[in-house]
């Protein structure tokens, strides 16, 4: 079985809206060896609508869609997809009532507005795909030829409990009952960060290509490389032992550029260290200004290891909050390694934590010098009384230093406990 | 001219990669009257590359593909269209010495790594498209029906380089050679916060379809809905005075919780605000542990506002650090109003600002109880020696409830100073 996926909202063609669904769309489908051969966005129009999941259709016979079924005017997946399968639309009052109760739990006041009264209209013949996190129904419609289209909402939170409450278990059935075994499509990615794709892939060698008859895909980011290594058509247990053997050839070849596997969070990764030597972090930041700290917490359970940190935007405050003194910002100015090596030993002070980092830097697009262009940024992992500082020319527009200024200051905790 | 962008790579076909690059790709062409009628994500595949290009040649005849540029064995965008077009692969040397140039100019040290030399083959026939920000030159290729595909990099900033400097103006050229006048698309959009969509369309009453002709679609995001108005097939002129009045009755209609048009975001329309009354701002933060300094830092020139901030995740430190009282937090809690109050009075006193905002709540997983469950989130906004405080019951997984917390913290900011 192969899936096409199509997404609906201009916002989504435009670009507005971020299209967070993909990744968890397409990995519960290809652990049971169904892979999504192509997503497609259109806009919110009726014609663009049909003519997307016509042609979907014609390819594999199996589509999901995803948004459009909200309660405005410019909803208009169900009709669109309705009228390719020659289906009127109909009230649906077991809808109603749960739309009705749900308003009421919410506790906004007032009656139900008028406009979700359109989430209650579903295709005639169609099934109803539950949606336990959120208002909108999801809609299931086949033709007499057995070509289904799975209508999901938009909404990640609600998208993700309906493709596992709701669909994943109709994709299952149809594979038992399909006579054929499934083709299994198996991965399992390295997650690498300061080093350049190229440079990976010389360091690669001849496993650059394809090491074990898998395939390895580089995908850059701003966080770093990943690796991916897939296996397709073996079995599960026959994938599993070539992509081990795969990523300790990696391994063995990289080293201690890879951080970790799959979806692991390089924030995630220093946390668990941290965690398991009862270590206590504290963070003295300047130019990420909260983002580093925005990072850990993002980890569920980060309290037992970050105690917090000191954002010092201003040198007034790296100065009261941080202890730097007057005269290191003076002589050597708020970007140097001498400041973020006094504001790493301030902020473990300060906050009695056993581990600080500190960073600050030159963010851009202005404030940049010939001496600190933009991207220069200094670091300092205190550790104990003893800090070491390093400087990074990092590169790409404010929001990528940024992002890449609090990767590297995690990279460089994670290699500082290493040793 | 209607224009089809194919996007290309496993990581975005899987979601792995955010693609960051369609709200650009879309924009640009739009304001010169050209629409992204549909966007495809095929894998890096070279069959399919070559069906989702020919397909949508099909539908268009005008293709922007992104990705599958790089110089690894994954990136094959270049052969699998040369070889849709029937032409062949050749070294450039032009390329190969510029790609020479530039690694030395990185301070990379060594040679230029074998792999990059991919990046160096071009199509047979081909015009290359310049890219003054990265190594991956952008591929023309056209055939003798006048039908072209344009193949930039997946790399945000080198696509937004490439697009402005070397196709737009070809863009813009073929508009001026055809004959018929294009039709111009011209869009607005109100962002508001704090408000429901369906409790938005039913404020707009009448207004929620399509006022003075103009379309109006729902934008529902983490932050806040969207309202955009878009007018097509009028002159520039006619279009911006329907837009401009369409948008004035909106604002009548729906007041304050639209906080500002287009792009702007919150924490720049705050920002802003403050900045020409002259005041400087302080946060302290728990449950969104640097988010919310991480989102005003993120607008280049914060630094004349925001003098920096707390992020006190273990109670110690909003004890020590912002002076939260032992009796507040054990009558309290730590998610309670009154501690909100605390840590809001205390930052506006120790880094010296003239307004702080707190945000104390519990962002989940786990951590909620029947009072304060998952999503219970208090707020202090301290203007002078006065703090006014509330509490949000908001919804969505933890990282949904930390972007909310932000949100509602900036709003109730940005409401603040407007009284």
């Amino acid at each position: 079985m192969q899936i096409e996926v199509v997404t609906i909202g201009d916002e989504l063609l435009l670009g507005f809206t971020v299209d967070t669904n993909a990744a968890h769309l397409a990995r519960a489908p290809a652990a049971r060896g169904v892979a999504i051969v192509r997503r497609s966005t259109c806009g919110d129009d009726a014609s663009e609508i049909a003519a997307a999941v016509r042609e979907a259709l014609d390819r594999t016979g199996a589509v999901i869609t995803t948004g459009g079924l909200g309660p405005t005017a410019d909803d208009m997946t169900k009709e669109a997809i309705a009228a390719l399968f020659g289906r009127g639309m109909r009230l649906d009052e077991a809808i109603v009532e749960s739309l009705r109760a749900r308003w009421l739990k919410r506790g906004w006041g007032g009656e139900l507005p008028k406009s979700n009264l359109q989430q209650a209209m579903i295709p005639e013949g169609c099934e109803i795909l539950v949606n336990n996190h959120g208002s909108a129904p999801g809609i299931w419609l086949e033709d007499a030829r057995g070509r289904w289209v799975a209508m999901l909402p938009g909404v990640p939170r609600e998208m993700r409990g309906m493709l596992a409450d709701a669909l994943m278990p109709r994709i299952e059935a149809r594979l038992a009952a399909a006579t054929s075994a499934p083709t299994v499509i198996r991965s399992r990615t390295l997650r690498t960060t300061g080093i350049a794709e190229s440079a990976l892939a010389d360091k690669l060698g001849e496993l650059a290509k394809a090491p074990f008859g898998l395939s390895l895909a580089y995908l850059p980011q701003t966080s770093g490389v990943d690796l991916r290594l897939t296996s397709r058509g073996r079995t599960a247990a026959e994938a599993d032992a070539l992509l081990a053997r795969g990523a300790t050839a990696l391994r063995e070849r990289i080293g201690p550029v890879v951080y970790g596997e799959g979806v692991d969070d390089l924030a995630a990764v220093v946390l668990q260290t941290m965690r398991e030597r009862h270590l206590t972090l504290a963070l003295a930041e300047s130019c990420t200004g909260g983002l580093l700290g925005a990072r850990l917490t993002a980890i569920p359970g980060s309290s037992d290891v970050l105690l917090g940190g000191v954002v010092a935007y201003a040198n007034a405050v790296k100065q009261s909050q941080l202890g730097v003194r007057e005269a290191t910002l003076s002589a050597h100015g708020a970007v140097s390694e001498e400041t973020a090596r006094e504001m790493a030993l301030g902020a473990r002070e300060r906050l009695g934590a056993s581990v600080a980092i500190a960073v600050t830097g030159v963010a851009g697009p202005g404030g940049g010098t010939p001496e600190k262009p933009v991207g220069h940024v200094c670091f300092a992992v205190a550790i104990g009384d003893d800090a070491q500082t390093f400087t990074a020319n990092l590169i790409g527009d404010r929001a990528e230093i940024r992002e890449r200024a609090a990767q590297t200051a995690l990279n460089a905790l994670r290699r500082a406990l290493a040793t």
